[in-house]
């Protein structure tokens, strides 16, 4: 192996943090918290982002581009929302630096350049669009907006990790405007609908779509949808999130419109977001001790071609029919590489890209062409088969989609095979201490109940699952009358 | 005619802003100098960046992900380019706001919360690009390294303009690293190419390619390349550049390869950039006083279809026609509106459309489909013809080949109408004053002589034309010997 991956078994944290740097798909940086993204990381940011947009302009939406900085008599409006981010908030005082009198080649913040008002790097843009949108809703006719933004946000963190958690990170933020709350509300839904579909479809990632409790809420939302998702280390992890912000934006910046009947009411508004953070999700919910797992959906490459020469003659002769294959793969729209790099050998380019994830890796020598076979070896299971050269194409084709619902189906057992219902306190210590992941529990509905939990054992409400069955029954930690299971785990 | 447009005539920097607000490409913000890029605007962008970004990946270029903020010690390690940035900086200071005592509902910077080292906001990326590229170059093998990015940066402006001149703007930085000088030069000018290419073939902009002079060069770059776009009113916008930046950087950031002989040089750098700028330079360069013009190739909505209802009757038989129109349309790849608000008169969208720039409007009547025609508009020209039903996608599609040529031909011919060759200061100064455009003028190659003609006349050297013809003459100011012409403008 050409790097060495600590295994999940041995420090699972630490197996997470090889997969991202030595996958390439991240590194630190000089600043602290922040984090570069590599270009084997971006490309399948870029996959991730270019479904997702696809789907948010199929639903309606349009992009537009909003301020990174929002004034600070903007940012404290709505009072719940400012109250939420301030304690991340990095704070732009001044603009301009000057040269150090004191020392030769170096540069101070010049104290006469200082803000008459203080800028706050975007923690979330609520605020600076909902002052935008006063300015374009005038009537019902300006309504509904339907915007999605791409951007980057800052949130200051204390701890940080590669992805999951970072100063600074991209997502995307949706911010619509509404006439009516059914409206408003059925575009939360919907939203929730477009990310779990995306999760599972593309990023084979099975995931609860819920309500989060009133703890858990986004700060200035009057409901939260979520999409939860499980860790193979038990760990739930939040995928994306859309927000019923009811009027409370409306009324902190008086955005208001006139109806049908003239008559002046406050706007209904929505947000929702996914991130980079979902890279995380799905190096942590599909690798293995051997490197990353990528679904063929968003792969930045699908399939790698590795030649194994023998001498200068093979060359000709393997090149010329790789090249053949490269061109087929691709007309079938099907991203490849044909890694003819002679200064590394084909083993270690095996363990590269089953270090990087690469679904499918097709290895041609020149025997197999007399054979008019290749290997075909699977990333997922690493299975390998040999398979006729003519039906080559075809079958990677097939095998892609094929490797694709293994992952899902996989994951899905797993997750599936972690929901485990537990009526007693003493169950729900074990279960959370011997299995992880989901435990379906009664709860007595009160935010005190809900931080006692966490205090205990860490664990928090992740979601009031969609659709819930109603079942009467009894608190898991005070024993009071409960009329639904809720979702609990530990999460990142 | 809905909104109210200023004619260049009348006041060239209203007709501009009107243009951007009331063709709905940007809009004002509460932040000091810093745009909202509109829907329409933003999917300008998403056009002219998809197309770029293409262009980027067929040369070999992959996109990555840096950190917005520059620690000031890192920023500050390239003199030449810290000096140049500057008093353009915007500052983070603090990382948390909290609750104001004195002022419930209100924020205050936490005084305890000031970073030890401030934050840049990074007006540029070199810096911390750089300082990444160390821990990833240790030998030729290494090299090179082609990486763009597309961010939001911010310059720190006293007077703005929208999209010409903002706080913040929105851009793609490319940041390579070569093993020798001959590379980097050849990227530096291979990147301008794909500029000029693109702004031609896509923007429909004719473009002069050429050398900055030593004052108009990118602060710490060795020569800074250029494409320099000319303006309806007379005036030279600089469009993109491409930077040869020595080994300036490496030798800051202490970047070092091993060659082959395993002996440590200095890495040699390129840096090269286009910003949403150049959705100014597309307005500024094509509109006219009813609106915007767009080139086909980018514009948001290719052809806009417009029914001419007369009666309910009428309707049902219009929209089925329009409808198997608008299906043929997009089976060509043609983006395509079929816009039949019944709230508003044809009249009405007929305006709005040619304000918006769309390049084909259609307009379909009862008459029309019983006569089997319809009648097509041309934005550029605003010629009408009455085409067969029969013929009318193959006729649209090819017209919006024919305006794309058309537009880039009048551009051309304006532009090179506009290039003045001149032999004494009286003269250049005259045909700066009554002619504008660019002044093609020996120059002694002094940065004091640019520095007084500057003064004098707010005229800059533009460029050095690449392949510029060597000719003996003497400098228009000064009279001293010079060996070639360099182009002068006023500029944006």
């Amino acid at each position: 192996m050409s790097k060495e991956i600590t295994s999940r078994e041995q420090d699972y944290s630490q197996w997470y943090n090889d997969l991202v740097l030595k996958g390439e798909l991240a590194d630190y940086s000089a600043v602290r918290g922040c984090m570069v993204i590599k270009p084997y990381g971006f490309a399948l940011w870029e996959n991730m982002r270019d479904q997702l947009d696809r789907m948010f302009k199929e639903t309606g939406h349009r992009n537009a581009y909003f301020p990174l900085f929002v004034p600070k008599s903007l940012f404290e409006a709505e009072e719940k929302n400012a109250e939420g981010f301030a304690k991340e908030c990095a704070v732009v005082t001044h603009y301009r630096l000057k040269t150090d009198p004191e020392h030769k080649g170096k540069l101070i913040v010049d104290p006469e350049a200082r803000l008459e008002e203080e800028l706050v790097v975007r923690p979330t843009s609520e605020a600076i669009i909902w002052n935008t949108y006063k300015g374009w809703i005038q009537s019902y006719r300006d309504l509904p907006i339907l915007i999605n933004q791409w951007a980057n946000v800052v949130r200051w963190e204390m701890r940080t990790r590669l992805f999951l958690r970072t100063a600074e990170f991209l997502w995307q933020e949706g911010h619509t405007a509404h006439a009516t709350k059914e409206e408003a509300l059925e575009e939360t839904r919907k939203m929730l609908e477009v990310y779990a579909t995306f999760a599972e479809e593309y990023m084979a990632l099975p995931v609860v779509k819920g309500v989060k409790s009133a703890n858990e809420r986004f700060a200035g939302a009057e409901d939260t949808y979520c999409i939860e998702a499980l860790m193979q280390d038990g760990k739930a992890l939040q995928a994306g999130t859309s927000h019923f912000l009811g009027q409370n934006f409306a009324k902190a910046f008086d955005v208001k419109f006139a109806d049908k009947e003239n008559k002046l009411e406050y706007v209904w508004a929505t947000s929702w977001g996914v991130s980079t953070r979902l890279i995380g999700a799905l190096v942590m919910a599909h690798s293995d001790d051997s490197g990353l797992v990528l679904p063929p959906k968003i792969a930045p490459l699908q399939v790698v071609l590795v030649p194994v020469y023998k001498g200068p003659e093979s060359k000709v002769v393997i090149d010329e029919r790789a090249q053949s294959i490269v061109k087929e793969l691709k007309a079938k729209g099907i991203s490849v590489k044909f890694d003819d790099d002679d200064s590394t050998r084909p083993g270690w380019k095996f363990a590269q890209y089953e270090l990087q994830g690469v679904p499918v890796r097709i290895a041609l020598g020149l025997r197999d062409i007399e054979n008019n076979q290749a290997e075909v070896a699977r990333r997922d299971t690493k299975e390998k088969q040999t398979v006729a050269l003519d039906g080559l194409v075809a079958h990677a084709a097939a095998l892609l989609e094929e490797i694709q619902e293994a992952m899902f189906n996989k994951a899905k057992a797993f997750r599936d095979d972690h929901i485990t219902r537990v009526d007693t306190w003493a169950e729900f210590e074990q279960v959370l201490e011997e299995k992880g992941g989901f435990i379906s529990a009664h709860w007595d509905g009160t935010p005190e109940t809900e931080e006692e939990i966490k205090a205990k054992t860490k664990a928090t409400i992740r979601c009031i699952p969609l659709n819930n069955e109603q079942e009467e029954g009894k608190c898991i930690l005070t024993g009071k009358p409960s009329k639904e299971r809720v979702l609990f785990a530990k999460a990142y």
